[in-house]
Order: structure tokens, then sequence, then C-alpha cells
């Protein structure tokens, strides 16, 4: 029996309760100050994002009672969004009277000061001002996981890429016959995937939305040949990070891509841009809707991280380059996606 | 300028001359016994399959021109099923005056006897029958490409895996701006990807079927957790087959297998399978239309020749059981997959 907070309670951080109150786990979710409108909606019956009650042992807590839900836990789920986690993270440090392990499920790159940072890069900078010599343990969450479909029972598999022995030994609690739990060291490969697939499913979209356009509607052939330069890319991304590139090639790489790639927000989003619409309102729209392409915020930030990797990187990511010009550079995507293909494997 | 014979002119024999005719190549479509009518359909208009005229440059040969297809050609190019493959290269070695680089699009696995081999293996023992002492010039072809798209333009990714230098020298003959050739040392990877692909889409297809029929519409992160599972158990078949886990990771394997799952006669046989059908008598009903569910025959090879990779290797390989069990053993795939997934990722 373990005691936990989930921070957060939008569809990840609201979905993991789930099996964890199944396994019979003391269960908390706090919802930040954007998710008080949720906690109260769900306190009458359903998650409103998912579509149904949350189990009936769990805790709610809306954003005034962040001191409440922290109290006697032995783990922390983050499930914010990355521009909420530096906040949220500061607030739950501030509150923490004892160093506590963490598990995040937020994607994406963060920023401190003028530095682009992966999220356990920034995680553990504030971490060690508040607990100075202590090793954080931290767990990064991936893999190919629709929190809808995670809430349904749907059968699923996750990853866990995890420093520390603590941190570890909790991870018992979170398996159940549907959710299915594989664990690495590779913390760098889980979170930098779990943050590129998000643009590289915004690519996969604009295929999608040019198809659309022009009214052909056979083009497996192009799509596999996004996803699969996709899976390369990343796979070069994670290594010059200091991932390793069997980690791309697994849950957190090959089956998040797939899953994200087939269905989610930011496929929407490429699909619209791929069929002419102007990225920027694009994404305006479906904010307003309550709708978030994350990929849209990872790339401007992906931008500046990729090069702290290795200068003029980008020459080597064709695919990533034509997914930026389109997004951010005013560019034509099926002229972009059209000349990345045209340039790959060589010029025999 | 290359001369160049294809042997098959189904989908794929007749969708590859079409950039080697756009190269300006000397090209020649030879079609076997079962191709007659498709000979002739095509020298009216255009090819039955493709849905479109071939190059006016192309030379058809019916079943009967073998002798003449194949005068002074550079390089032969067989795309006959894999049940054909045999057949089809005994007549071809018979024919041939001089050894010629073999490049073939043909998937599956071969019988010699009563053994089971991969296709370049089987081809190498009928050739040094004939050409003693000659190291057969091979290449095996693989990737994502699906007949009736490459036929139209669409940008397609292929791969070579190859072996010997004058195969090599020829592969310049292939690629257009649209039709990009990706090239490996490993043929075992390419062409073991290339038959498994088939038995794992049958698998992604039960998926489908089985959530169809129960009308749950949402099961991407069960389709995600089976198709990662496909790349991870065909890495371990292919590392024990003594090929590259890389080449798995790339179009052979992960792009291959998108493409495969998304649109084709495998996965339609596995969907119907999936949905209450019959096995033996979905893929009765297939090839009584014409359309050949190639996995299917396939993973019938697959059991004999895994089990001499490394014997009780099935025990490894939960997936591929499962399918094996659906297809094969008169089993409820729905239960198969169930198991399947509540098993992986050990016992956490």
């Amino acid at each position: 029996m373990a005691n936990i907070a989930v921070l957060g309670a939008g569809y990840m951080g609201s979905a993991i309760t789930i099996p964890l109150c199944e396994n019979g786990h003391d269960v908390r979710l706090w919802g930040t100050w954007l998710d008080d409108e949720l906690i109260s909606e769900t306190r009458k019956g359903k998650h409103p994002r998912l579509g149904r009650a949350l189990h009936t042992k769990l805790q709610l807590y809306d954003s005034t009672g962040l001191g409440h839900a922290l109290e006697d836990r032995d783990v922390i789920i983050i499930a914010v969004t990355s521009e909420g986690f530096i906040p949220v993270l500061r607030k739950l440090l501030q509150a923490l009277t004892r160093p506590l392990p963490l598990v995040t499920l937020t994607k994406g790159f963060v920023t401190l000061g003028d530095e682009v940072l992966r999220v356990s890069e920034g995680a553990a900078r504030l971490y060690n001002e508040r607990f100075a010599r202590q090793e954080m343990q931290w767990a990064s969450v991936g893999g190919p996981v629709k929190a809808v479909e995670l809430s349904r029972g749907i059968p699923t598999a996750t990853v866990f890429g995890y420093r520390g022995s603590d941190v570890a030994s909790l991870f018992p609690a979170f398996p159940t016959p549907y959710y299915r739990v594989l664990v690495t060291g590779d913390v760098t490969g889980v979170e930098l995937c779990s943050a590129l697939k998000n643009v590289y499913a915004m690519g996969m979209g604009m295929c999608d939305g040019m198809h659309e356009k022009s009214g052909v509607e056979i083009f497996h052939n192009f799509k596999a040949f996004v996803f699969n330069q996709a899976v390369r890319e990343m796979a070069m991304l994670v290594e010059r990070a200091g991932g390793s590139r069997e980690t791309v090639f697994d849950l957190a790489g090959v089956g998040d891509l797939y899953v994200t790639s087939a269905s989610g927000r930011n496929g929407i989003f490429g699909r619209k841009v791929g069929a002419g619409g102007v990225p920027a309102e694009e994404y305006r729209r479906m904010l307003e809707a309550g709708e978030v392409a994350e990929g849209y915020h990872t790339l401007k930030l992906l931008m500046t991280y990729a090069d702290t990797l290795e200068r003029g990187v980008m020459e080597k990511l064709p695919l990533l380059r034509a997914i930026e010009e389109a997004v951010f550079g005013g560019k034509n995507p099926r002229d972009e996606l059209l000349r990345f293909t045209g340039q790959c494997y060589g010029t025999m």
C-alpha cells in the first residue's frame, strides 16, 4: 500500500489514478489553478475530459488544497503540461518538508532563465536548491498511452525511465492486468521521446492534411516514409543527448509515435496545417477549445535544445526541418515534405 | 542504361517497372503461367490490379516468352509470390546461359524438400547447383512499399539488402525523385522483416477486428502495444537468424510494419479473423477473389523456421504465439491477445 499524490487533474493525471486506486493505494488528486472546474465537475460525478467517474476512493483537492494533498505521501506524480511544470514544481518543493520520489508524466522541455532543459534536468536544478546533497529520486513516464483509453481499461503498455532505488521500489504500485509497465534506466531517452513524438506527430498530421487537400486517398507509403524518418531522427537526437537508441525503438519511441500519430491533438493540429491552415491561428483556435497541441510549444524549444546538443545538427534532421519551416517559417508544408523525401538516402 | 527483366506481372513486379522505365532503362516484364490474363489485359491498356497503363516503352512477355524476355539482360528482378518462387527460379536458372545478379521482391519463406529456408538461402542452393563456385549476386528488397502507390508516384522509401558488388553497381538504376532507395549489407534482416511483417500485420488486423466486433471504438493504446511488441519480436528473430536489430528498426521492419498494418491483405485477413471469421475459410474466400494474404502461408512455415533458430524460441514470442493460436490453433483471437498483453513486462 502506497500513499500517492497526483498533481494535475487533466487527462493523464486523472486517468492514472484509476489503476492506482484499483490496486488499493491511498490516492489523492490535486488540481492546479487551471483545473478547479475539472475538480468541481468530477466531484459532481464524471471527469469532464475522461467522460467517466473516477474511483470512489480517490480523494480530490482543488488548487487551494496542495498542502493537505501532500500530507503523508510516499511519492508524488506530476501530470501537468510542460508549460505548467516549473511553477507547479516550485509550489511542490516549497510545500514538501522532506524529499520525496517524483514520477512525472509531463512531456516536453522546460525553460529556466534562458536555458531550455529536459524536464528532469530542470527539476533537478530546483530540487537541489531545496534539498541540497540529496539525489533526486525520479521517473519519467512514456509510451503509447492515451489517457481516455487507459481510463476505460483498454490494454496499455507504458515505460518508466528511472533513477534511484526509492522510486523503483514504488513501481509495483502501478501495474494492473490492463496497465503494463516496462522499466528502464534511460531517463533521457524516455523523456526526450515523449517530447519529440509530439513534434513528429505534427509532421505525420501534415502528411494527412496535404493529401486530404489534394484529394489523393492513398499515401501509406508516404506516411510510412515520414514515420520511419521520425524514428531515425529521434534516435539521432536521443543518442546525442546521451540516451540509448534502444529506448527509441521501443515503447517510448516507436510505440508512442505510433499512437500519437494515429490519434490526438498534435496530429489534428498538423492535419489542419497540412490542409492549408495558418499554424499560429490553428494553434490558438484549438487552445480556445481547451485542446493544447503540445508539439507546437515543444518544437519552439526543441530548436534551441537541439543546438545545445550539437551545433548545426538540424542539417542532419531533414524531417524536423521541414516541420519547423511549415509551422514557424511560413513555408508550404507540401513543398517542405516533398523536398525532404526527395533528398533522403543519398543522391544515387 | 541497364537491361532489366522483371519476372512476375502482379502488383509489385508491374509497379517497379515504372520508375525503371522512367529512368530510361530497357525493361521487360514477364508474366508467369498465372499472369497470362494480366499480361493480355495490360497489352490492351491498363494493368488490371494497378488500374493504370504501364510505361509505353515497357516490353511485355507472357508465360511462353521467358527465353526471349531473358535475352541480353544485366539483372533479373523476381517479383512472384513465395509459393511461386522456387518453380520460377528453376525455370530461370534453366534458361540462363550465364550467372546474373538477382534482385528479389518475394517475401516469405520457401521450402526445399522438408526444409524451410529464407528466400535467399533457397535461391543460393539452386543457384550453386546451376553455377558451381559462382558467388550469387543478390539483393532482397524490403520497406514500406504498396505497389499501387508506387505506381502513382507517391513518395516511397525502400531498402535493398545486398551481397556482391555486381548487384550493387546496378542500384543507381532504381531511384527517382519519388522512389528513394536505402542500401544495407544485411540480406538476412531485410528478407526476414519482409516475411515477418505480414504475419504481425495479421495480428494487428485481429486487434481491429475484435474491437469492431465488440463495438469499442478506442483502442489505440492496444494497437500500439501490439505494434511495439511486433517490433520487439521481429528484432529477436532477426538477431537469432544472424541479422542486425538495426535493420528491424528502420524501413524494412518498423517502416514496412507500419504500412502493412495500415492497409493491405494481411491486415484485412486478420480483421476478419478478429471479428470471428474462421481462418481457413476467410483465407480461401480471399484467395478466390484473387487476394493472397501471404502472412497465412508465411506463418505456417515460420513455426518450423523459428524452431531451427532456437528450440523453444516461441516461448519468448508471446504475440506470435497468440497469432498462431488464433489462426491455426482454433483459439479465440480476443482471448489470445488479451492473455498476451496481460503477461507482458514481467510479473510486477
